[in-house]
């Protein structure tokens, strides 16, 4: 475990895309998008999001670490339910706003218990189908 | 090509989870985070936002549609670049606020040229990484 992160100010679009320095563009609720994904199927497991400090502790625990929005508290993954994230990778998009979590997953990712939260296909007609 | 879709009102968590019916929840901007997939390779390529029109054309015309936040406009992906994502499943979350896209790109996803937005890895103090 290394100490927290501090990041810097987000720079022109030049810096953003093609720096080598991670400089996070949160939102103005001071979030960033996370999206987990399985390192080992390929599987996208569930989009979360991250404040500041969420980021940083994922990035030095290597466990990922996610904020709640709707009880507006961090969420260390698996905490309370023991199906953790264990981080492989992390990935910026080009105009870091987003990030990728290459993860081990143990257990389901999803609260309902299934491996992934994107169970169900969305058909023509706008009805769900399980996949 | 089918017909624009109408959505129904988002229902309680458990019509959203166990629902057989499409009703997304739209975020206080009118808008739902979609995740684009590569359905051959499995590469996460992008995030990108939609709004309930780019949501049914995506859809009904079978081609990534999305709402550029910045533009304030929809945005057929591949309209003035080439680069269509031709839509092969697409997926909803358990609590429908988020939609993930298997697609065929065709060319770089990444405005950048690179074949996905997600071409850094964060390593431990902060740094990026080209992958």
């Amino acid at each position: 475990m290394t100490d927290a992160i501090t990041f810097g100010k987000p720079g022109d679009q030049n810096e953003l895309e093609s720096g080598a320095e991670l400089t996070p563009r949160f939102n103005d609720q001071g979030l960033i998008t996370a999206i987990a994904q399985d390192a080992a199927s390929g599987d996208v497991l569930m989009l979360a999001w991250m404040n500041a400090e969420a980021l940083s502790l994922t990035i030095s625990t290597g466990n990922a670490t996610y904020y709640s929005r709707s009880r507006q508290e961090l969420w260390v993954k698996g905490a309370t339910s023991g199906n953790t994230q264990i981080i492989k990778d992390i990935r910026i998009d080009c105009d870091q706003d987003a990030v990728l979590l290459l993860v081990e997953q143990n257990g389901g990712a999803c609260h309902t218990g299934k491996e992934s939260c994107f169970y169900r296909s969305i058909n023509e007609t706008g009805g769900l189908t399980k996949v």
